[in-house]
């Protein structure tokens, strides 16, 4: 087999970037190591920034998303039950974001490349990277007990951080730059209908909350809980309980209980790869970096990643230029590392760290107050989560 | 004797009170324990907000400050050498600040009070406060070997962190919010010409560095330094070197060396005590919280702390409305609050942590890249640093 380039993950970044090579002609091959059962299935983020909406559009992957996302113009901070607004599109002139889950996304991808005979290969075991440093890479592996080959130009490592194709690049070459923090966020997915319109962030004496949604009848609730606790010990009622006490009593007063339908504990990271080139492989995504979901800011930074090494690839087939190519780490990072910045100053503003002092939560408090009464913080704040230009 | 209020401490914070009084008819009598050449030559701050500005114009103490002082527009960041600029001025709607040093003030004010025969007990010795729970509190101290006695309607604690003001008041009333920076400035006071007419505050490898002046022929600037360092070890040459290394070439080729005139190392700390008035004893400035000097807040804190108290009072003297009075200590500490978050933040942008991870300098390199590029986030910064309005 050969093809221009070979894409490693059918996440939502290896898929985009299919869609966007095949836009402007250029062939690819997607190796994914699970079935389509399993990748569509995995919840993840659920907020796309107009950058991610206008990829989407761009490759004609949008319909379903303008019928059932939610497009919001804001958000709310809670303060110790206390609540208050940010307008996003009026402090940063129009811009929105869109609710519409990554599960959604990943959907309609693989439903556009299955239409578009994108080569989707699911359920590639043993996927290996070759002579990547060199001008005629492939990629090795196994599918339905057969080893196959396949050879390429180039090779877009979008198969997540436990993927293979970080691990790929010698260790040498690689600087890693990682935060973990000392708790997790415990996520109950419910069809009950959200309790307010927009999402609510709240900064709670007990630890964080956030009141999220994923349509008008299906609820997506977060609870900060320490990185020791086990699922068993948060039956439903426990949850919606803590969610009450942390969101306050106005969110509390609309809030509908009712049977989980996905529960799970997920730890917090901050993680950075330098450099995400090596040779002929190009990371993107999760392979690359890593954020706390706070601001919402993992699913975006893989769109933007692949537009970006898009664009250099399509330079490089169209017009022969490489400086797409060799500029594509730099252009990437520098958005990158603002959005990791964001995501660790926002998560840092909204949780209880358990070693904080009573001056740190007075840092907290005192922060809160301010963005609260003032246009400029709140500008800061909006402009980050709708997202930061393409540089 | 008696007055109508007792103000332990000629700093600017009790002098300044003292002018406020005595303008609006009221009565006070200030003491102080050291004697009036030793107040007046302590080095310390140099930047004035407009509220404080605004105060010693009500006052009528500003004749030598507007001939002298130097009103500033904007100051400069650098990031390992390289410079971009913060236009306060064009990003608050026209506010600026006077460089101005604490020095100049605290002299202008004890020549006011002298001229206007405000009582003022210099080498007031073993002050201590008395009855500050009841209506007619009174403070005792030795002056010239004699025992006096001050009695008096309220008592302004203007003391400073370590006066006797902030001890009167009982352990249990009280709660301590603090954080000890691992590090010190060590700062130089030359008769040479500033190597720029804005201030400089620069994050290098190397640590922190400030480039700051008080006149046209008199630089101050700073750099950070081990907690562990002594004065020994920096030769004049030494400090010249180390700022011309982390302000960047471009400070560094026009400045000006010098013998020093004063040098020494000061540590940082955060502070704030709460509440701020016990009885009849109110504090005020560094007697109930300090900042790090990053961001030059803590005079200006002193000043807006005894604006509001000299509200307060006169209201009382004028109307008989305790409410002034009992809001105090909310209403202070709402604006220390906020200054302290802003110091503490600016500290944390801008200095090398013994404990720092790559993670952490890669936080403050996005952050300051971040604010190079967002007109928002450069609002945030100059708001805070022309002061923000007194709630």
């Amino acid at each position: 087999m050969h093809t221009q380039v070979a894409i490693i993950g059918a996440g939502p970044a290896g898929l985009l970037l299919s869609q966007l090579l095949q836009g402007a002609g250029i062939d690819c091959v997607v190796l994914e190591r699970h079935d389509r059962a399993y990748v569509e299935s995995r919840i993840r983020a659920g907020i796309l920034e107009q950058i991610t909406v206008d990829l989407l559009a761009r490759v004609g992957v949008d319909a379903r998303m303008r019928r059932e996302g939610l497009p919001h113009d804001g958000f709310n901070l809670a303060v110790d039950g206390s609540t208050f607004r940010i307008d996003m599109t009026g402090l940063t002139a129009g811009s929105k974001v869109m609710v519409y889950g990554q599960t959604e996304v990943t959907h309609d991808l693989i439903e556009a490349c299955l239409e578009r005979n994108t080569p989707l290969v699911f359920e590639a075991q043993d996927v290996a990277l070759h002579d990547i440093e060199s001008d005629r890479p492939f990629v090795t592996f196994t599918k339905d007990g057969q080893a196959r080959r396949l050879d390429c130009d180039f090779i877009a490592g979008c198969d997540g951080f436990h993927g293979v194709s970080r691990r790929s690049i010698p260790e040498e070459r690689l600087a890693a730059f990682e935060r973990v923090y000392p708790f997790g966020w415990l996520g109950i997915l419910a069809d009950v209908p959200p309790c307010g319109e927009e999402l609510t962030y709240s900064n709670h004496e007990r630890g964080f909350a956030l009141a999220s949604m994923r349509s008008p009848t299906r609820s997506r609730y977060y609870v900060q809980c320490g990185l020791d606790e086990r699922l068993e010990d948060w039956p439903d009622e426990r949850i919606w309980d803590e969610l009450a006490t942390r969101l306050g009593p106005e969110a509390a007063s609309h809030m509908t209980r009712g049977p989980s339908i996905e529960k799970s504990i997920a730890p917090l990271r901050s993680f950075v790869c330098e450099t995400m080139r090596h040779g002929r492989l190009f990371l993107a995504g999760d392979a690359a970096h890593i954020v706390p979901p706070t601001g919402a800011k993992g699913l975006n930074l893989a769109a933007s990643d692949v537009a970006i090494l898009s664009d250099a690839l399509i330079r490089w087939y169209g017009e022969g230029e490489a400086c797409g190519l060799d500029g594509y780490a730099r252009r990437a990072l520098a958005r990158v590392w603002k959005a990791e910045r964001f995501s660790w100053w926002f998560t840092g503003l909204t949780h209880r760290f358990p070693d904080m002092d009573s001056f740190a939560r007075k840092m907290q408090l005192a922060e809160l107050d301010y963005i609260r009464g003032s246009r400029a913080a709140q500008t800061t704040l909006a402009e980050n989560y709708v997202g930061l230009p393409l540089a």
